[in-house]
């Protein structure tokens, strides 16, 4: 069957292309983008649509800005498809923007120079590995003559840059301790390979992989070394064996509050706060939903925390945040339409992947390992596996998922058809019902004339017709 | 495919209320309900058959009593039709019901009734977390939209229970800790999201989802507070670090006998006798077949207690019996069709789960863990998965499971038809055969005749005739 | 869909008897198993093609060493096929050798005897263990009604003596402590269960089940005992707890150099190197690439060891090569067919499983086991389930695979199939081509001499070949 072997990530990105070639009219970009722009311009748009009676230049000038917002937004396709024309050399460095967004499902160069800035601010040497794990992960990916449009939007470099910044993080060896890149190297080198087992797998569900490579690479590294290893010893993490130190009137509320930055840091492994506030810009500027829900998110660990009596550090260290943030972004719009009801499960995912956090994080100090983001793959996992009977929970063809944004509007338009669709055949239906009554008609006053052999036919018809009819209902 | 998504739990219960609405004729009841009475009943039955010359009034009260034990038993079919046009609290009462005996594979609210008032002989506090439990996990089923068939056969509500029981069994805060409720609530709201993610994934291999939901949740809670945790800390549980003693002189045979039904009340967690020989007629009023699997697998894991050494409080406490229980009744009868190499089959599985219960609860108690029932799941799912080329191991479609005398009501007709099938096949040929041997025979005296051109049209519809007869052999 | 549910083992066996019967011409067979010799004789035969002058006898004399070798190499279909006709015990007997034989992918009774011999050699108790194992998998596969060609090619057995050998490796016990032959058979007969099982999943992937069976029912059985118990104690393993002492200036290069064979030796637990030499000679007799693609990878694991600071010890002991062995094996020619590119591959596959290997080591010394062969299972099925656009790659079907120098020529043979399809398409195409020109020709002559109704129709035929040549492009 090689049409279900097609793999889950390639697939995500053949739509990517396909738009970009249709994107040379910028008017149907911008059309495409305007919810991006949703929050601050589009309201005032929609009342410039009433108000045609406005200076022309001001409409002018919105329009620039509309386009100029269109560039940087999203996934900037039009950038994309610039680049695919520039040299090689040129499109990998845009590959590698790409991969370190992609962790936070974001598909924008500018976006991961924004977190690559953030990175370097927050350790230098950290950041270094960081490229390394994401150059040679797209490398690896290039000699594995995996998908190029997976490839160039970065799916092959964000389990990368993961690998290359967490073993950096969690080496015991010190910073600038050069022979650390070797092993990062051969990780990065074999994210693509397990990227691609895992995605022959999920692909039977139409399921992404997320950072199940990286887990899976990382969580390897750090066992088979452990921290009693003459070359790349480990951070030691013990299981907690005694009652941990609570007390609610030495809380911190100014740490507390600095905890939802950082949290949506940690997903970086990265506890500075400005750090953290660096990545919610370059989320907002590709897409404010997806903004929105990390911050969500990041609150809902922090409660959750709270709530299961978890020492006041680690909520500060925004340990109990980063997989929320990462299964509420996943959940709220990026594989679901956002709609109320898959808001609602984004929220509830939430606080399972908090719960979920805690138990793993628990169970992986055993081996000396931290949780990574296991809580969050299995969380989002779990919560795209469910099947309901309710409309309001769509989930989106892994071949179509984009960004929030984009998706909402592929949802509305496959709506609308069905609608369309549905209309359409309810009037074809009483068109056939009026007919039908009409031979019928037809039928009671030839019968009443004389009961011929012709009537049989014109009944036969009339109960074809009917036949038919049913069929269609 | 959205053929194949449709979740396993859905599909059990689709049956369920498409043979409840051709149940208008008793009769017809009676006569699927039958073998459910076979231990004591079917053979005085057939006696009465061959004495037709018995008194019409003894007869009349035995057709009474056949009706009468038809509406209590089975998965009182007639009750579950009834009560769909009742009131919608009424109707949770009757899905929570059916939930609280579904643990056992048993669809019966007069079973789930009296199971509960075993729980509350007990423990009132477990049997009040328990149905809170089932309570919480049938409204987020509602909630979420799920199949209303199978939410009414109880199939989203005995994930619950387990949650509700197991949390209050194993929580080290005492009786009446009321702040309990709320992860028990959150958790059994959770087990619907979990059932139906499962069953997306078990669907593909028609296996169900069994407990797996409830292992997953309670151990998620368990090891995500911990025994060393402010609000909700769980019992201790460390694993063996020395030699058990074991002094054969010092077994207690009352207690050992005691075990059996221990281990049949240790699958809602109760360590009370009583209370397990309360589960057994719970058991033993829907379906005889049930209840005996149970007593054999329970006493199968007495047996594989004594034999890898284990402690004897262990075994007197039932620990290495209700995982056997729920496997033994699993392969006995309920997913296969009850025969003597599935009955042999389902005695391997109970052997096999009792050791893999052993394993299980040495790992886990690695990490403060129980073993839950994942050692029923895992072996159950094992022998469920199996292939052979025999006749004799024949796994119902998911969608056919009701309990084990209907399903095998279900098999013999599926036998007897395709027996039936055959046999016509087998006619066809002879009748075609016979048929060629006459076209031989004069083409054979018109070929003597004159070898026209005619037998040439006749050859070759002798030749087309043979042809079809070898396709269809 | 029973199409997709036969199991994986048992196809891997049909085309085994399926060629068997095509194997009455020796002739072919000789052909067949050409590769085979490719190293010392192939390179001589293509000089003798050349070289028709050379003496008759000789010719002769190397024909019959060439046929002579084609009995004894290979999968000996020949012998298989002999088999067939005598007494069931005998065939039992070949069906053990060739279980024995398949832990290294080898279908070879010869093989298998050449290995109980190495057995013998290290430790009787274990080979009688090992004997134990596979004659009692084999039976239980004959009592659930498996499917005959996997058993009689040796898929049912080559757990069951992994089980029988490692179980007597690992008991704290002693030798010759005859009680261990009631968990020996216990497990051995749970052996084809649980293939079974994990071949319904695995097959869905056309994955095989490698030695997933012997690595689940040996940690069963290690686990659900323990250290601590009276009957059947294991030995100690604990996890490291301190930084090992690694002086390299202590380094023993012979004992080094000795660890490669001693590698290929601990896949069946032997420490020996002599037993380990045999157990080369053994696959060299079947298959000189197999034999090549072991010593790789015992090699890699050797000097992985060394990169991660393994203790010395444990490097000389084997500890690191047996998985790699195993993993190069089947990646190298076994399940993908033998390019440069899979040649890179598996070697690539090799240095993953030793990290792997040494990752799970350290994980499951937590619970004291030891780590089995689930690294080279877990690698080696990660490594297949890869898709590439590369054609180097090319993974055969599940129930093509035989050995190495076969599944090359297999994959020849299919090249050389789809080049000349594709041939033929080409020339098809031009001759359409120029027969639409020949068309266009004529309908522009006539159109010149009078439009008329007729060239419509020469028109479009005309249409009607472009349309359907297009469609062939």
């Amino acid at each position: 069957m090689p049409g279900t072997q097609i793999k889950a990530i390639s697939q995500t990105t053949t739509h990517l292309s396909r738009t970009s070639t249709s994107l040379c009219s910028s008017t149907q970009n911008i059309k495409e983008l305007l919810p991006l722009m949703a929050n601050p311009l589009s309201d005032q748009q929609e009342n410039d649509a009433q108000r045609p009676e406005q200076s022309p230049s001001h409409q002018k000038m919105k329009r620039k800005l509309i386009r100029w917002v269109s560039y940087i937004a999203g996934d900037m396709t039009a950038f994309g498809k610039w680049m695919k024309r520039q040299f090689i050399l040129l499109q990998i460095i845009d590959w590698v923007l790409r991969g370190a967004a992609q962790v936070m499902f974001v598909n924008n160069p500018l976006s991961g120079l924004i977190i690559f800035a953030g990175l370097i601010l927050q350790n230098r040497w950290w950041a270094l590995n960081g490229f390394v794990g994401t150059l040679f992960a797209t490398i690896s990916a290039l000699i594995l003559c995996q998908n190029r449009g997976a490839i160039a939007a970065g799916l092959y470099g964000y389990n990368g840059i993961l690998v290359g910044l967490l073993m950096a993080v969690f080496s015991n060896a010190g910073d600038w301790y050069w022979w650390l890149l070797f092993p990062n190297i051969f990780m990065s080198m074999a994210c693509p390979i397990v990227s691609s087992a895992l995605a022959s797998i999920n692909s039977r569900w139409d399921l992404p992989v997320f950072t199940l490579p990286f887990n899976i690479l990382v969580c390897l590294h750090m066992v088979a070394t452990g921290h009693y290893n003459h070359y790349f010893p480990q951070v030691l993490i013990q299981p907690r064996t005694s009652l941990p130190n609570i007390t609610w009137s030495e809380m911190d509320y100014a740490k507390l509050f600095r905890s939802i930055p950082v949290g949506i840091g940690q997903v970086y492994g990265c506890d500075n706060p400005w750090t953290g506030g660096i990545f919610m810009i370059a989320l907002f500027i590709s897409s404010p939903v997806t903004c929105a829900h990390a911050t969500i998110g990041s609150a809902i660990g922090m409660v959750s925390g709270l709530a299961l009596a978890a020492p006041f550090e680690n909520i500060y260290f925004g340990l109990w945040g980063y997989n929320c943030v990462l299964a509420c972004i996943a959940i709220g719009g990026m594989f679901y339409a956002l709609t109320w009801q898959t808001h609602l499960l984004a929220v509830a995912c939430a606080f399972f992947c908090a719960y979920l956090g805690s138990a793993i994080a628990n169970v992986m100090s055993n081996f000396g390992l931290p949780a990574c983001t296991w809580p969050f793959c299995l969380s989002a996992l779990t919560f795209l596996l469910i099947t309901t009977e309710t409309k309001g929970i769509y989930k989106l063809p892994l071949a179509k998922v984009t960004y929030p944004e984009k998706n909402l509007i592929y949802f509305w338009k496959m709506k609308k058809e069905e609608r369309a669709a549905k209309e359409k055949k309810k009037q074809e239906k009483m068109q056939l019902d009026s007919q039908i009554k009409k031979d019928e008609e037809i039928l009671v006053t030839m019968e009443k004339d004389k009961p011929d052999i012709c009537t049989v036919a014109v009944q036969e018809e009339v109960d074809a017709k009917r036949e038919n009819l049913t069929d269609q209902m």
